[in-house]
C-alpha cells in the first residue's frame, strides 16, 4: 500500500523533505502543510529585497504549491495550520486558516518541520506598530512599507545575522541606523577581535553601534518610536526591527508529548526521528549533534535544515541514513567585509575548558602584484597534542567564502593542521597564491604544534602587563611611526643581526611586526643567539583589532 | 659547523628553499645562484603586464638579492651558471656571466631548481626575431615592446595555460591573434567538452582558432612573419608566441651522472632527494608521485614547486617531512570565463583502461535569487565500486575556484562522493546555496553510485546512434522550441504523468532537460511506471557543448 507522508512547515527543511519523498516513491502520498501564505520562499534573502538589492519580489518565491502540485505531484496545504497530533491514531488536526474549518490527516510518517520563532522580548511598548520581527514574506511586506512611506531612522536591535543584514540594507535605503547588542561585540558565533572588524567596518558606514548594551523599553512619539537602553541612551526611529534570536517552534511537539531539550529543541537520534518512531524532525526546531567534541547543541542554518530533511524522508523510505551532526560552517556579508566561521570559537572552548593552540595569519586573498589584493585575516584553532582542527574564522574583503569553505572541508575530513601545509589549491594570480592562505595558516600552526614559534596572545599585552615585557618592534620605521605598542623598542628585521645586542635582557621579551611573519623570522635569529622571544600572535594588526575596542575580560584575542 | 647549502635557480622552488633554509638555520651558509637577471620573479605574471592588467613591471619582482641578503643573509648571485657538478667532492662549478670568470663552490648539499625550459620546434624561419618564447622578465619586455611599437597582429601556438594566457592579453591590447593548436581541442589538463566552453569564450573574443592544426614553417615578410599551418592555412603576423609547452632543464643533473626518467626529469624520492643523497631537486625538472592512481608523472606548477623546496629543505636539516605526489590542481582564467581541474581527466582514465563513473551538474555559483548568478559546469569522476574521487573539472563565469578548492582538498583527504552529499559549506545568498553545486556534484554521483539513476554519455548520442534510441524532452515548449536533440519528443515534466503512456516504446528510452535534474525527477517518475529510461549526462546543455564542436573520437563527452 502507498505510504502516506504528512509534513509539518513548507520553507526549508519542510520543502526539501516533500521533494525528496516524491523521489524517493511515485506512489508515496505527501502531504505539505504550511501555516503561512508561502512555501519554500527564500529566507536568506528577504534583507536584500528591503535593500533593493534583490529587486523583483517574486525571485523570493522558489516554488509556488501550483508547481509543486504540478511537478511532484504534492498535495500542499497553505494557511493550514496543525494544531494536534493524535500519536496514537497516527492523525494530525488541521486549521484551515482561510476558510475557518478544521479536519483531521492520517499519516504512516510525519514530519516535522516548524523551523524556529522570533524571540520578542517581553518590553514595555513592544506591540507598537512599527516594531517587526522579520521571519517571512508579510513581516518582509510590512517592514518595506514603512521605508517606502519615508522612514528616517532605524532601530536594529540585535546583532546577529539578520540584525547586520537588516542594518545594512536599511543604511542602503538611506536610513540613519542604530544597532543595539547585548553582548560587548556583533555575530556572537565570532570572537571579538574578529567581530571588531565588522564593527569598524559598520561604523565606517556611519551605524551607529549602541554594544554591551540593551533596550529597556519603547514609547509611542506621535507615531514614532522611542527606544530607552540600559546605558541611558534615548533613540528616535521610525522602525524597528527586533533579531534578538530565535527560539525552537516546539508547541506543538511538546503538547505532543515528544521529547525536548532543556532550550525547547526538539530531540531527535541520527536518523531524525523523535522519540516516537512515526515522527521525524528537522530544521531550526531540533537538537543536533555537535561533532567537534560531542555533547548537543542548537543551530539553525539552511543547509543543515536541507540536509537532514532529505535524511529524515531516506529513513522514512528504508534507506537508513544518519547526520553527523552540524558545525556551524557560515558566512556573512556586511558592506564591503565579509566574516565567516566554521566549528568552534576560542570562547566556547574556553567556557567549556577545552585545551587548544590557535593561530592568526593575515594574508591577501591572491597574488600581491595582481591588482586587487585585499588582506584577510584568519584565526585557527587546534588541539595542542595532534593539530586536529577545533575551529576557523576568517574575515576580509575577498576569497573568505572560499577559505572558510575549505577549512571546513578539511575539519570535516579530520584533517590536522599540519596537513593543511600540503593541501594542493589551484593557484593563478586572479585567485590565489602558490602558498594560499591556508597553507600559510597550516605552516604557522604546524609551527606553534612543533615549538618553532611560540605565540603570545594579544590580549596579553594589556595596560597592566606592557610594563613586564621588553617588547621589539621589526618593521620599518615609517611603520613604527604611524603607529607601535607603546614603549616597544625598534630594530628592523634587516638590521637585527648586527643590532640584536641592544635589546634589553632585563624581561621577558616578544618581538612583533605587522602581521607575524618577520617577527617569525627574527625570532629564528634570536632563537640561534640563545634568547628566547615569544612572537605576538597576528602582529600588530591583531593587537590594534583586539585592543581597539572596549576591552573584553577573558575573551578579547 | 655550519652547514653550507647551495641551491641552483632562483625562482619559486630555489627561492622559497633559500628562505626556508634561513629559517632552520641562522649559522647555515646558503649561496643562490640564478643564470638570469632576476631572483624570485613572478613567472605566473607575466602575460598581465604585457596585457596591461598589472601596470608596473616592479610589481612582477617578489624579491631583490638585496633585500634577500639584508632580511635573510642569503648569498645571491644573478647572472651565474652552474656549468657542472663534482659529486665526488661535492662542488659546483659556477660561471659569472657578467664578469666572464669562472670558480668553484663546494657544498654539504646542493638544491637543483632548474625549472623547465620553453620547448622551441624545429622548424624553418624559428629563429626570426620576431618569434618569442615567455619564461622570464626579459622575454616579457621583448613581446611588450614589439606591441607597444605598434604590432597589429599576433600568433600564439600553444592553448596551455601560458597560450591562452598571452592570447587574452595581446587581444585586450587589441591586436588580432590567432591560437594554434596541435590537439583539436584548447587546455590538455581538461577534457574536450569542458574545454569546449573556453573555445565558445575565445571565439566570442574573437580569437581565430586552429584547432588539430600545427605550424609547418615560418617566413619573412619584411621583418614581419608568415606561419604556414600543416591544414594549409597561411598566417600573418607582427608577433609570434610560441607555447607548445617545457622539458625539465635537467642537462645539469645529466651531466652529473643523476638518474633521469625516461621523459628527462630527475628522478628524486619523497624527500625530494636524487640518485646522489647529498643532492635534492624541487620544481618544475622533477618528476612527482600521481598520487591518485600511484606511478610517476610530470607537472610543473608553481604551489607543487614550492612545497617541495620546503621539503628538501627540511630534509636537509634533519626534518624527514614527505612529498606524497602531486594532484594537478590547477585554475585558469580565460577572459571571463574560469575553467579548473585537480586529479585526474576523462581522456587519462580511458587511456589508462582504468573504470570509473562520471556525472554533470550545471549550478550557479550562489542562490539564483541574488543578482549575479551564473551557472558552473561541474564534472566529477569517481571509482564505480566505491565512490573516491577520481578527479573534477569545473567551467563557468564565477565561484570556479572555490569549489575547485573544497573538491581539491576532499579528494586529498580521500573523500567519498557520498561524503561530499554531507559536506556543510557556508552559505549566504551572495556565496552559495543550501545546497552549494558540491552537494548537489555529491548527490548526483551518489545516485549514479547506487542505481538511482543511469545515465547515458553525449557522445554516445552521435548522428548515428539517435536513431537506435526514443529520446524524450522533459523541459517546457519554449525551450524545446529554442532548439533541442533531433528526433526528441516532447512530453513536460508537468505533464508526464497524466501522457507517460504516448512515449514510444518499441526502441531504448533516454530522458533530457537542460541541465538533468528534471530529466532525473522524469527517470524516478517512469520507472514507477516499469519503464527503465536513462538520463542524459549533463542535459542539453552538456550534449550541445559536446557536439558543437568538432567531434573528437573517443573521448568527447
Amino acid at each position: 500500500m502507498a505510504k502516506k507522508v504528512v509534513i509539518v512547515g513548507g520553507v526549508a527543511g519542510g520543502a526539501t523533505a516533500a521533494v525528496r519523498a516524491r523521489r524517493l516513491d511515485e506512489n508515496a502520498e505527501i502531504v505539505l502543510i504550511e501555516r503561512g501564505q508561502d512555501v519554500s520562499f527564500a529566507n536568506c534573502g528577504l534583507p536584500y529585497h528591503i535593500g533593493g538589492e534583490i529587486e523583483d519580489r517574486a525571485e523570493l518565491l522558489l516554488q509556488t504549491p501550483a508547481r509543486l502540485k504540478a511537478r511532484f505531484s504534492l498535495d500542499v496545504r497553505i494557511r493550514s495550520a496543525v494544531t494536534r497530533i493524535d500519536r496514537g491514531a497516527r492523525r494530525v488536526h488541521v486549521r484551515d486558516l482561510a476558510h475557518h474549518r478544521e479536519y483531521t490527516e492520517d499519516y504512516d510518517a510525519l514530519v516535522l518541520a516548524p523551523g524556529a520563532a522570533p524571540i520578542v522580548p517581553p518590553l514595555p511598548g513592544i506591540d507598537h506598530p512599527a516594531i517587526s520581527t522579520l521571519r517571512n514574506m508579510t513581516d518582509m511586506d510590512r517592514i518595506k512599507e514603512l521605508v517606502e512611506r519615508g522612514a528616517q531612522a532605524a532601530i536594529v536591535v540585535g546583532g546577529g545575522f539578520i540584525g547586520l543584514e537588516m542594518a545594512e540594507n536599511l543604511r542602503r535605503r538611506g536610513l540613519t541606523v542604530a544597532l543595539v547588542e547585548m553582548l560587548p561585540q556583533v555575530m556572537p558565533p565570532l570572537d571579538p577581535e574578529i567581530a571588531a572588524r565588522l564593527q569598524r567596518e559598520l561604523t565606517t558606514h556611519e551605524i551607529a553601534l549602541h554594544l554591551a548594551d540593551a533596550v529597556t523599553g519603547f514609547e509611542d512619539q506621535g507615531g514614532r518610536v522611542r527606544a530607552r537602553l540600559k546605558s541611558g541612551a534615548v533613540l528616535d526611529a521610525d522602525l524597528v526591527v527586533l533579531a534578538v534570536g530565535v527560539r525552537p517552534e516546539s508547541t506543538l511537539a511538546r503538547e505532543a508529548g515528544l521529547t525536548l531539550s532543556e532550550r525547547g529543541a526538539i530531540v531527535v537520534d541520527e536518523h531524525m526521528r523523535t522519540s516516537d518512531p512515526h515522527i521525524y524532525a528537522v530544521g531550526d526546531a531540533v537538537q543536533v549533534r555537535d561533532p567537534v567534541l560531542g555533547g548537543e547543541t542548537l543551530i539553525p542554518l539552511a543547509g543543515p535544515a536541507n540536509r537532514q530533511a532529505r535524511i529524515a524522508i531516506d529513513n522514512i523510505f528504508g534507506r537508513p541514513t544518519r547526520y553527523r551532526g552540524t558545525f556551524g560552517t557560515s558566512v556573512v556579508r556586511v558592506f564591503r567585509v565579509t566574516a565567516a566561521s566554521t566549528g568552534l570559537a576560542e570562547k566556547n572552548l574556553r567556557q567549556r575548558g577545552i585545551a587548544y593552540k590557535k593561530i592568526y595569519v593575515h594574508r591577501s586573498q591572491h597574488a600581491g602584484y595582481f591588482p586587487g589584493a585585499h588582506p584577510m585575516t584568519i584565526k585557527l584553532l587546534f588541539t595542542p597534542t595532534d593539530g586536529k582542527i577545533l575551529g576557523a574564522q576568517i574575515v576580509g574583503v575577498a576569497g573568505v567564502d572560499k577559505r572558510i569553505d575549505v577549512l571546513a572541508t578539511a575539519q570535516q575530513a579530520g584533517l590536522t593542521v599540519t596537513d593543511l601545509e600540503d593541501l594542493e589549491l589551484a593557484y593563478a594570480p586572479q585567485y590565489g597564491s602558490a602558498k594560499d592562505p591556508v597553507n600559510v595558516a597550516g605552516y604557522v600552526a604546524t609551527n606553534a604544534l612543533r615549538g618553532d614559534e611560540d605565540f603570545i596572545d594579544p590580549a596579553e599585552l594589556d595596560d597592566d602587563a606592557r610594563p613586564n615585557w621588553t617588547i621589539l618592534d621589526v618593521r620599518e620605521p615609517r611603520e613604527y611611526e604611524a603607529g607601535h605598542i607603546p614603549g616597544a623598542v625598534l630594530i628592523p628585521l634587516g638590521q637585527l643581526r648586527a643590532r640584536w645586542e641592544e635589546i634589553p635582557n632585563d624581561k621577558p621579551l616578544v618581538v612583533y611586526c605587522a602581521v607575524g611573519q618577520r617577527a617569525y623570522y627574527a625570532t629564528r635569529i634570536l632563537r640561534a643567539k640563545g634568547l628566547h622571544p615569544r612572537n605576538l600572535a597576528g602582529g600588530f594588526t591583531m593587537y590594534s583589532l583586539c585592543h581597539a575596542q572596549p576591552p573584553v575580560p577573558g575573551t578579547c584575542g
